[in-house]
């Protein structure tokens, strides 16, 4: 360590990162980690933000990529620290999110004493990382910080996702750096070649239908796969969980996948073309007893326009051309007034209540638990991003609005999400009080995990035994959200009736920093 | 799957488990372990304890194992419900607890499909598992599971752990089964050669230090331990943070080894033959740059007498009767009145109240930050058992106080945690007031990562900075820890004094089911 003689690898790696634009630390950091944590002191640019636990900080750094489109740091504990980073991980990585974990290790020659937290990190990072390093030395810390940056905003095969993570023996934080490293070349996504476009441009029907996913669902992509839909007469969909969406009046219409097989099935009956632009056919999310998993109508031609790491945009532009589809306007959503409705407050009273008056530009993050119904009414009132779920692992939605709020402090950002998916990472309401953020949470509150309870009734059992309901049930004790809330230092409020909803979010939308909404249903 | 037709694969892994004498599961379970929940729903006999986060769960069972003697199991979905509770399986392994985990997966045929929760759960499950297996069928289900309990009770070497991992693909559950099947022989532990025996016993000098962990901690190898040590005239100490500690008045006297290196080389200055009985060699939680990582001192002689996984009882029987000291009567802990402070509440007041008070054989469970000072005035006031956090990876005590209950329904249990450390895994306070366990939880609120600053400090810094600060400090916002207690189901009480912890401990005991105390430091 080198406090006094110049910079250590820890502040080498830091300045480094920040001034590639690198400026956003989600962080828990334990005693190894203690001189990245000397080098966020000393390099004010690093904002650090404190997370109580670890699934907060990754998903908190899903949720900044997503909005800020370039990566934050995380600053994690060893093995135990990944460890519970990793549920949110498995939702970045299924994202595609820009992100790059820093986790420290034991110096390298402690490693072989198997010392108490000692583990293996490297094994543990593989299933979520698609580049790791574990041996950097105080003069190759920057540079491997580069290294992971570049890998970061890399397109991506299929689902490796582009989380890089650095592995940093203690050693290489506190020697000394000789310094810093440059931002290295970033690669580009691959052109799609021109005998694609025409094979897909040939067999395009009205029988068709564009399943549009990551670079083909940013604005100016789903207004390319519109136009050409709209001239073709077939339909564009998107997938069921896609990382983001904007979307909201004005923007083109674009179907989206329902969740449950035999839904997917229906609303891809009478397709016989279907498109793959940025997306991947289209499964089910579960494998169930005696039914398909994939979920292509039988004959149908699958063709793929574009891979996720291939230019999406660049394919539809051509497609566009080839279709001489450039001037079609395609259907929009144009603004409606939402129904006002009364009485006991129910998902759609919810939802139609923040379609309302959220304001223009909102970020949702969605979760488990009816926070998805939210989607339909906000379509036609504000323009929104919507965050998704991407990868089934619940307790996402409330760490992404943590860093969404972070990456863009003048939007409202709410975090929608069912009872039992918002307990995963409660501490989340913390770190949104620490940092003032402006997110709303709303707890759809059932007190039951009620997907499951649908899934066993799915089973063919006709009735809820005792005991397994006791394994759904979230009733027993209530969980009291606005007590909750306000025990991290987030005011809260209940609301039982549509009235009660709507003053609690109209007064929420008041005030600065975040609130928490419990709506009992 | 074959509800009218039979048992499938899921039921008969659970009536297996069952007769097996495996009669707990901790569990958060998903959509790919619904027949598992079917199959605990139709045999009564198995307990499922619903967590709200999978971190409770493996802490959980944990617990229960170190209190029970037997596993465990845990219901966990897929991948990111595996990661979730790896931080405290992390801990299970440090311990060499007993423990099953089941974790869903998809169908097999499903998994190639990609679909979004799909990830490398082998991979993952490879770092807290001594023993995994991925492709039972339906008809090889039950077996498998019978496997899996012969390794968590078989002798584990060093730090491998005695977690088995089924990990079910999803049609071994719902296809059809064809019997149940039998508990498999448990290897018993080696036993130690007279050779090593003779030669620890001709090295034995009043310079000696006999270092006892694991089967070396049981009442039995420590009562014989102790007679040795004194015997001898040597020093006998046990590791700095063992899984399970029986002690309190009665009970041999034996030094523990402290946490900080300086601390342990102080410790063990003038030992000139270290024993290790169950224990492994000591080193530093961490590496310090110019400090040395193993604590031996000098040209000080290690031996072992037994490992871990040999008969440390049975060598230490063959010690103790080859130096003649089975009569001997070793140095115990008697009683002693503990001093009544008053005034502010510190982590001294605290820890004499509840050893004053705690009912005789309570069950103290710790984990990082102040719990640990219970220890010494325990030793001197009743009987009790001590759960150390094993593995460093915080966020352990409250749900292995959830285990503890549930193993011993009649015992006080107490969660002894520090500010910090409960956060992780919060939800243990739901399952407490779910299932009415006799939990008390201590909060040493001291509202900071206490050890980080130290830690801090102790690189040589002489001030935390700002930004450094503000990712040590829990202060704003202050959580509120009796709204969160009473959040989930928990009644809660807030000391500042002295007097006040005292009347809330007081009237904690005479409740049945839990209570959280938050302790303002």
């Amino acid at each position: 360590m080198r406090w006094d003689q110049g910079m250590n690898g820890a502040e080498s790696l830091i300045r480094s990162l920040v001034e590639a634009g690198v400026t956003t630390c989600f962080a828990n950091p334990g005693t190894s980690e203690m001189h990245l944590v000397q080098a966020i002191d000393a390099v004010p640019e690093m904002r650090g933000v404190l997370c109580l636990f670890e699934g907060v900080c990754t998903g908190a750094a899903d949720g900044y990529a997503r909005i800020a489109e370039k990566p934050a740091i995380t600053v994690l504990h060893l093995g135990p620290g990944l460890g519970n980073g990793i549920a949110n991980l498995h939702n970045a990585r299924r994202a595609a999110t820009p992100l790059i974990n820093l986790v420290g290790n034991h110096a390298t020659y402690h490693v072989p004493l198997d010392a108490p937290l000692t583990s293996d990190i490297e094994t543990l990072a593989n299933n979520v990382s698609s580049w790791i390093k574990t041996d950097s030395t105080a003069t190759s810390l920057a540079g491997d910080g580069m290294k992971a940056l570049a890998k970061s905003l890399s397109p991506s095969q299929g689902s490796e996702g582009r989380t890089a993570t650095l592995i940093i023996p203690a050693e290489a934080c506190w020697g000394e750096a000789d310094s810093l490293a440059a931002p290295l070349p970033v690669a580009g996504a691959e052109v799609v070649k021109t005998e694609r476009i025409s094979e897909v441009a040939k067999a395009l029907s009205p029988r068709s239908m564009l399943l549009i996913d990551r670079e083909g669902l940013k604005p100016e992509a789903r207004l390319l796969a519109a136009r050409i839909a709209a001239k073709v007469g077939c339909r564009i969909s998107m997938t069921t969980f896609p990382a983001r969406v904007d979307s909201g009046p004005g923007h083109p219409m674009v179907e989206r996948l329902p969740y449950f097989p035999e839904d997917v099935t229906a609303a891809m009956a009478g397709v016989e073309h279907l498109v793959l632009v940025g997306a991947e056919r289209p499964v089910s999310f579960f494998a169930y007893p005696n039914q398909d998993s994939v979920l292509v109508p039988d004959g149908c031609l699958v063709q793929r326009l574009a891979a996720g790491h291939e230019n999406v945009i660049q394919a539809l532009k051509d497609l566009c051309a080839e279709m001489g589809a450039e001037a079609v306007d395609p259907p929009r959503y144009e603004h409606q007034s939402l129904p006002d409705l009364e009485g006991k407050l129910s998902v759609r009273g919810v939802s139609n209540v923040i379609a309302k008056h959220m304001p223009e530009n909102s970020i949702l993050c969605g979760d488990s638990g009816g926070g998805a119904a939210v989607l339909a009414p906000a379509q036609v009132s504000k323009s929104h991003t919507w965050l998704n779920l991407t990868g089934g692992s619940i307790g996402q939605g409330g760490p992404a609005a943590v860093g969404a709020a972070i990456a863009a402090p003048e939007r409202q950002v709410f975090a929608l999400l069912g009872d039992g998916a918002s307990m995963y990472t409660n501490q989340a309401l913390w770190t949104q009080a620490r940092e003032s953020l402006n997110v709303i949470t709303v707890i759809f509150n059932n007190q039951i995990y009620g997907i499951l309870e649908t899934e066993y009734l799915r089973l063919g059992v006709n009735t809820v035994g005792e005991h397994a309901a006791q394994l759904f049930n979230l009733a027993e004790p209530a969980i009291d959200f606005v007590k909750l809330a306000e025990s991290m230092g987030v005011p809260g409020r209940r609301a039982e009736s549509v009235a009660e909803f709507e003053v609690a979010l109209l007064e929420a939308l008041e005030r600065n920093g975040p609130t928490l909404i419990e709506a009992m249903l």
